[in-house]
Parts: structure tokens; sequence; C-alpha cells
């Protein structure tokens, strides 16, 4: 497999990077201050249990601290959620986040297929929901979907989740990308933890703070023994001394994240645009990337112009010629267009030369 | 249960720590200044596979890069071995570190237990063989042990490992404190690997170069099928950005580790002569901590006189008035023996008094 994982700047290390989706304002200050007074402690072992952080994280969410549980990146979570449910069978539409599907066959589920389609431009139907059966352990849903950024409203989240619980589903619903949506209030599921102790939520640092190299998630649930489960198949000192240091910091950033959605809104419309005008398919992401069709060879036109986006083609459920970039800065988002729009001249320039010739 | 883990820092907060085994020297400058170095790379994913820090564990163990895999911790790797073998029934001798047995039942295996005697010094004795069995997957080895601190020589474990490949049983050895005997060259098993594929030796960073509020331990195999089980496990972004760049600039740390090798050398004897003249009952640690028998309330004793030992009476096989002490610089294991001196004079006076009373 090609191009994995978004995020390879590592490979590909003068590119300007637009596979990974995290804020545009880069880390905040006071999280790398923090990371920097942490380093007199690092000779220590972190805190089992990590209390200080989830008190913070519960009074940001307005949840109890009991109902918190954060891993090593939400990504962990993933792995111990399955590590924990060990479900037989589970239900995951395509294309998303490539983590639920290796995590679900590492604990030897089953893993069946609901293909979003093109045509309803990846939008999750309300058809969905005839796809569950008693048989089912668990089922994952990412809202703003990752690579797509479309949204599955409320109402059809809320017959989800009853019929998950009548028959016996846990359900899953990764919500990392929602603090870059225009009205999270009226996605997030937070509301419901109450009543549906089938439903456990996804919550990341990595996005929200740009901070995706400390890692750092978190999950919430009303469900105690899951917990208690997840717990017991996790190592007791998951969370380093670091990143507990910059998860309490970054909780203060209020400002900044509010600063970062009113750039993300503004510019992802820019980029939406002007993509259209170099002749992309886009669809419309509501989330702080924007996901769209292009010609088959664009990952390595933009590389060739110190470019990185992410290349789809390997999510299951996509072929050749999707891709996702992340909602940068004004200056940065100018650059991807300029980028694209050299790089398409360039080998147009070079194809009829070539035919020229022949 | 209380006192649960060493390192509760957290709890105890004004206590100097003797309950977690870390170098003495505390972090190296060069390892918290990668740290400081990586701070402006928080924002980026943590590269995917960590080649730079495999290749120089490898270039450090003298091994292939690619029989290698890192961990969030050692303890990381326990659970994502348990989580790739899958094994139905295990062997553990106890007392030892507790993680072996969490992580195994997490998985569904059913634990058996080799009773370590208190008779024997809690030495591995040769019968140790004859509990193993043809419906074994998996067998623990802490060498040297945690908390004990006894090695369990070469001879046997060849044997050990011979029979557990006899009987398709995999053999896990923790080598995490093999740094700070005298001749970890007598006792590694590393030079087996390559004829041995049920074999996996754990190491860590954590000890060897006080680094666990880091996280980062790693794990060498040749077993090419297990890595693979083991990635799949796992999520892809395990090793943060700042453990990845301290790990590489912790293997530079040649001459702190053998600085802290001859103190610890040194201060075992003194730490050991001074414990036993206090009336305590000292087994023959080879580690940089120091095991042994006392009075029940002994780590009571030591809060009270703002120290932290390890109450070992947790421990599965061992009952109340079991200590670990870490092995620290001279100046600190004077105030642990000034502080249980002190202590035990305390109480004594205090018992006499009431006595008095009576």
């Amino acid at each position: 497999m090609k191009h994995v994982h978004g995020g390879n700047i590592y490979t590909y290390k003068n590119c300007l990077d637009f596979s990974a989706n995290c804020n545009p304002l880069g880390t905040p200050e006071s999280v790398k201050q923090a990371v920097r007074d942490s380093l007199d402690h690092l000779k220590d072992y972190p805190q089992v249990g990590y209390a200080p952080l989830k008190e913070a994280i519960a009074a940001y969410e307005d949840v109890k601290p009991e109902n918190i549980i954060c891993g090593n990146g939400a990504a962990e979570l993933v792995f111990s959620l399955c590590h924990a449910l060990k479900p037989k069978k589970a239900l995951i539409p395509v294309p998303t986040f490539a983590e639920y599907e290796q995590a679900l066959e590492s604990v030897g589920a089953e893993v069946e297929h609901v293909l979003l389609k093109e045509e309803d431009e990846f939008r999750v139907q309300d058809s969905f929901i005839d796809w569950l059966h008693k048989d089912l352990d668990m089922v994952f849903l990412c809202n703003p979907n990752n690579p797509t950024g479309i949204l599955t409203d409320r109402e059809f989240l809320f017959r989800l989740l009853r019929v998950c619980r009548e028959m016996g589903i846990f359900l899953v619903v990764d919500e990392c990308f929602q603090d870059f949506i225009r009205e999270p209030g009226q996605y997030s599921l937070k509301a419901q933890l109450p009543r549906y102790h089938n439903l456990f939520l996804l919550k990341a640092f990595t996005k929200r703070y740009a901070m995706a190299g400390v890692r750092l998630g978190y999950g919430i649930t009303e469900n105690e023994e899951l917990l208690e489960k997840m717990t017991q198949a996790t190592q007791p000192w998951n969370i380093s001394i670091p990143a507990q240091a910059a998860g309490i910091a970054a909780l203060g950033e209020v400002e900044y994240v509010e600063r970062a959605r009113k750039l993300i809104f503004a510019e992802s419309e820019y980029l939406s645009e002007e993509l259209y005008k170099l002749g992309m398919t886009v669809f419309p992401s509501q989330a702080n990337y924007l996901f769209f069709k292009g010609p088959d060879d664009l990952f390595e036109i933009c590389v060739g112009q110190n470019v990185l986006i992410r290349d789809c083609s390997n999510y299951p459920g996509l072929g050749k010629g999707f891709y996702r970039v992340a909602v940068r800065t004004h200056e940065e988002n100018e650059r991807l267009i300029q980028a694209i729009h050299d790089g398409l001249m360039e080998a147009r320039k070079k194809t009829q030369e070539e035919e020229g010739e022949e």
C-alpha cells in the first residue's frame, strides 16, 4: 500500500503538508511550555489514572471524570475498545478511518461494510439501519466522516442508537473532527450518553490543538463495565508525562480554538471554490478538510510541486483519483492552489510535447 | 489494593521516592534537550514505524532493525504480545511484575503460577521446568526478577527455551533490569534469538536512562509473524514524537550508563549492609533495587519520614512485610537508612509509652 496514512512528512521531507488534518494555527505556545515544564519530571512514572487531566477534561466537556478514559492518541482507544469488547462481528461504513477495521481484525472480528456511494456524495443513507442485525456486536461511525468530511445528522443517529440498543450492538461514534464544524451542538451525541450505555464517543486533542505528536485522545461513555474492561486491557502508564501536562494546558486555549474555527470556515469556502475552478469535483465537507476527485496522478503532481496531499485511493470503497486536503491558513491554501495549478499546467505541457513528438 | 504500583509520587507528594527503580543519575540532559528540540514538531504525527529510532536501537543492540518493535513503554509490549498471541493458558512465576498477569487476563488467558519460595530466596528452581506442559501457550520470566532482583542463570534458561520450543510454548524474557547487573553478557538471551523463534526479549529505556515519564520500551525477536501480529494489534502512531527523539538521544549516553552502573554496584552493597544492620532480611538482589523483609508497618513508618518505599504485599505470592527499594545516590541512600532508623525508633518509643500507660 502506498501513502497509507496522512501526515507522512518523513518520506516527503520538503513538502508543505496538507495530508494531516490538524488545527492550522499550530501547537499553542502554552502546550509547548507545558511540555517544557515537564522536562524535570521525565524521570518519574506518569500518574496512573491521570486524575488532574481527567478533571480538566470533565470540566471542559461538562461530564463526570469517571466517564472519561484517555488514550495515547484517540487511535489507542479504537484498539482498546476492540480489545475490551472482543466483537465477533462488526459493521462499518466505507470509506472511513482505516484504524477501525485494523483494530477489529486484530481481535479476529468479521467486518461487514456498508458502501457509501459517490452518487450520494458519500452520505450515510437511512438504509444504513437496514444493514444492522442481531449478530453484530459493534458499529463504528465517524461524524463528520474521515476522509469525506460529510456529517450524519442527529435524527438519524438517534434512530441508529435506539436500534443498536434493541439489537445489543455497541455504537462507537468518532467525534474527533466535530470541533471544526459550524454547529457541533447539533451533531454531538454527548447528551445521549446517560440514556444509552451502548454508546462511546471518541474525541482527540490531536486535531483541536494541533498536537498529533504528543499523542492524546479521550473517550466518553457511561458504561462503567466497558471502562473497566478497557482499563484492564491497557497498561497503567499509557499517558506520558508530557501528554498529561500538554492536555491540561491545551484545554485552556478557548480563544485559540475559536480563532481556528473562524479561519477554517472562511478558508474552507475559498479552497473549495478554487479547487472547483481547477476542475476538481469537491464534495460538501463540513470538516477542517476537503475531499475531492481529480486526476489519477494528482498526488505525484503535487509532490513535484513540494506539496503533500492525501491520496485516498487506498481507502476501502475508494478508487484512484480521490484526495483529501487539510484547510490551512490563507497563504498556505493559496500555495496549494498554485501548486495544483502549476503542476497540472506542466503535466499538460509535457503531454502536448509528447504528442507533438509522435 | 493499596500501593498498587511503585512510583506513586502523586499521592505521596513530599516523599523522596525509592519505590520506582530508575537510573539514580536522573534523565540525561541530552534527553531533555531532544524533547525540547522536538517542541516545534508536536503538530505533526509521529513517524509510523519509527525507522530512525529502530536503526539507533539496532546499532546499540547489534541486531537487525527489522527484529525490533517499540512500545509506549515496555509495558505496552506486554499487552500487545498478549493481544497478538492470544494465549489460552500461560505460566508465570510469582511474585513477579504484575502486568504480565493483567495483560494475560485481559485476553482471557488462564494463568498458572509457580510459587517462588522465601526459603529459596525466591530463586527460580530447576523444578520450574516440570510445571511446563503442552497446553501452555506462553511463559513470562523477568530476569532479574521484579521485585526480588534475583537472577536466573543462563544454563537454566537455555534448557527452559529448548523445552518451551519442544512444547510449542512462547517464552517472553523481560530483561528490562539487565543494564544494572554486573555481568549482563552472562544472562541475556540475545544470542539465542536467531535459533529460537519462540523467544521475545523485553527492554526498556525507562530504567536505563531514567525516563519513565516519556514512555519508551522495545522488544527483540526474530519471529517475524509475531512482530507482524503485534503491529496489527497496535495503532500506527504509538511512539510519540518526544519519545522518538528522546530515545535516539539516550542511546548516545554510554558514559552516563557506565557511571550509573558503578554507582549502583557500590551503593547496593552499602544499602544492603545498612538494611541488614537495621534488622531487615535482605535478599541477594543483583539489580538496581533491593528486596527485603521487615516490620509490617514499615511503609507507613517511612511515609511518616517523607520517604516512599514499595510495599510489596499486594504481589501475588507475597504477604505483609515485604518491601523493595531502589538503589539511589549515596546521599539519598543515607537518607533512606536514617529515615528507617528514625521511624523505627519513634515507633518503638510510642509502643513503650503505650505499654507504660497500660
